[in-house]
């Protein structure tokens, strides 16, 4: 179990009213696990979705945007999702396009629905051919297993080189009502794109229109998922899936600015932050969990974009994994990924509260031993201020160890 | 000494007539060994130079920038480089820049010339003061020890982290005359930035005007310096500095139309590429030599930004490391970098001579040991066709081993 992260236990993943859950073995690979998820809502279920801009995107990531662009179209809901591991069927060409198409058609004669109705997720190895015989022979034992309280045993269906299942779940009181949003995610899609996919599913019973569940799930995905990473590669498959089943005793939510909103938003994000910071916290070798925060930029773009270059710089992350406060390298990082235009001399950070750079030379206060003191913890902040605008991004990430080396130097062999 | 590169022997790299060096100890860090070096070039020697674009650049960096913008402007030539290894006066301030310039002036002095036909370089650990006095008190010796053949060792004294001196040389004969070339490079810019510093200097004894030696040098820098890279961290101090004394018996050379230029220009170009090769094939804990071309594209950054995409996923290096044909993770890293209108049904990828992926997906003809082949080659070549354009480009990259996390985490502990 990875000392970051703690995972839920069976009962804190609460039910979402109208939303049920079953796994079976399907033997996706030679393992004894159930390997497949079917994940059925009741009819009047909407769901958006965001998904990986790989342009190898997977065969599944195709259908998926095909389907809910559909279902959005012709006022159709969402009935069912089919999740596997062990086979992202990217890189898959048209065959594997078929196989995604015919996994959904599969799951819709079984439950007597329209096959755009069905999002299929995959996930695990690239560029193999998807096993759909043996998924499909799985259906009937997914299917019988369903029940409301499956969350836990999806989400350890759905891993592939995680360590521990995933989840998170909020509820929030709205109009006197009791709404519930859970989630599950697995892997960390930039972390083992071969075993591919940052994979979430959330589901609330609130009632929300199409149009503003896609606004909310998108802006849910930059301040949490977009916000993970363990070493920059984005994976073909990665998608993150929030269904409303509206079972909720609520009057329906369509207008952005129902104070209303706000509040299940608020429960949305929380789940969502957990589980992108769950999948770093269980990143392949860590031993550290870095949080960045850019902020004083002139926009948001500019602070990601100068929060994933420290991310991503592996001598920041080897130099966190030895707790060595080699910060000229984290300088370093940020002039990289600065603007031409921003001035050094407006530049400060922290490692905590110690002030490390002041407008942009050594802090005179700073010492050596209060650097170290920091980069000791398990759990550490930067702080970066720009000192030229008011944007202000955060994102999440994991030292390098030789276990991220071993991992992934060692997976197929 | 690293198994992918063998350094130049002294009497390989031929004099340059009209440049000497010469180096000192002057102990910038507690080590035994020679570590301030000192180009003297003869009058009438002109200089051009590309510099990092990190924002947080050194204060020599600057200081280079200016001498060279007055060398130009006032038709003043190069006399000296001054260099030092194990501190790259960067993240100092303006006290640096203070440091930077009163090296110049320290070498004005002893060579009666004005300051700004010197130029500094340093490079070390960043965020340190730079030991001025120390240096400074180096310098007669260096001037004392200046020759001709001096190359090997200034090469030598300019090492970091290196293990190897590098250095390259090459002649070609121009309207009957002989020209020589000679460079040499330290450390690895984007490999070790807390070691800061890709650097490089090269002379010719061709006569070479001013704007047309500043072309030569952005345009050799493209093709070379700024194809290799090891982890993606673009130095503090990156220089590239290529000096012509105008000793060959040459009829100066002022037009890029000159047939003349091809010549010399194809002479720099390769020492360009040997080193910048060198830099890679020594980087930290490197154990194969790989080369990415991408073709076919619609302009060179797009060429270049995929095959950069490919060189620094750490997915891939480990991959690489592992001789594992875990192919997939190609794909994923072209698809993270390609353009949003890139169709990957137009894509192909070759590792050496073995077609793997035709047209978007799994060739029928690859099979997993032709991979397997050619993954545990010291030297691989991947090579990426987009099939929507004519531009081309070639980047160098080394595989990820447990020796780059085990250098890189415990380099000042």
């Amino acid at each position: 179990m990875p000392v970051l992260y703690t995972p839920p236990t069976a009962d804190q993943l609460r039910a979402v009213p109208g939303v049920r859950l079953g796994t079976a073995a399907a033997k996706i690979k030679s393992w004894a696990r159930d390997d497949v998820v079917l994940i059925l809502a009741d009819p009047g279920t909407v769901a958006a979705g965001v998904f990986t801009r790989n342009r190898f995107c997977a065969a599944p990531v195709i259908v998926c945007r095909e389907h809910l662009q559909r279902q959005h179209a012709s006022g159709a809901g969402l009935r069912a999702l089919l999740i596997n591991a062990g086979n992202a069927n990217a890189g898959t060409g048209d065959p594997g396009l078929a196989d995604a198409r015919a996994e959904c058609i599969a799951v819709a004669r079984m439950l007597d629905c329209a096959p755009e109705e069905v999002l299929p997720y995959s996930t695990g190895v690239i560029m193999e051919p998807l096993p759909l015989d043996r998924i499909i022979a799985g259906l009937p034992a997914a299917h019988a297993a369903a029940r409301a309280d499956g969350w836990f045993a999806a989400a350890n269906a759905i891993m592939t080189t995680d360590t521990v299942p995933k989840g998170a779940s909020r509820q929030v009181t709205i109009d006197g009502v009791v709404v519930t949003v859970t989630g599950i995610a697995k892997g960390a899609g930039m972390i083992h794109p071969d075993m591919a996919t940052m994979l979430s599913f959330m589901a609330t019973d609130a009632p929300v229109d199409a149009p503003l569940l896609a606004q909310i799930v998108r802006a849910v995905a930059d301040v949490s998922f977009n916000g993970a990473t363990v070493d920059g590669d984005t994976s073909t498959n990665d998608s993150f899936v929030l269904a409303a089943t509206g079972r909720a005793a609520l009057a329906p939510l369509r207008d952005p600015a129902d104070p209303r909103v706000a509040l299940l938003r608020g429960a949305i994000e929380a789940c969502a932050v957990e589980l992108a910071q769950a999948i770093v916290r269980d990143g392949e070798g860590a031993t550290k969990f870095i949080s960045i925060r850019v902020d004083g930029g002139r926009d948001v773009e500019e602070c990601k974009r100068i929060a994933f270059g420290i991310a991503h710089s592996p001598l920041v992350k080897t130099a966190f994994f030895a707790s060595d406060p080699n910060l000229g390298r984290i300088v370093c990082a940020i002039g990289n990924t600065a603007a031409p235009d921003l001035d050094p001399a407006g530049v400060s950070f922290w490692l905590d509260d110690v002030l490390v750079v002041d407008h942009g030379g050594r802090s005179a206060r700073y010492r050596e031993e209060d650097g170290k003191r920091v980069m000791q913890q398990q759990e550490i902040g930067i702080r970066v201020a720009l000192s030229r605008g008011t944007a202000a991004a955060t994102v999440w990430t994991c030292d390098f160890s030789h276990d991220y080396v071993t991992i992934n130097a060692d997976y197929r062999s």
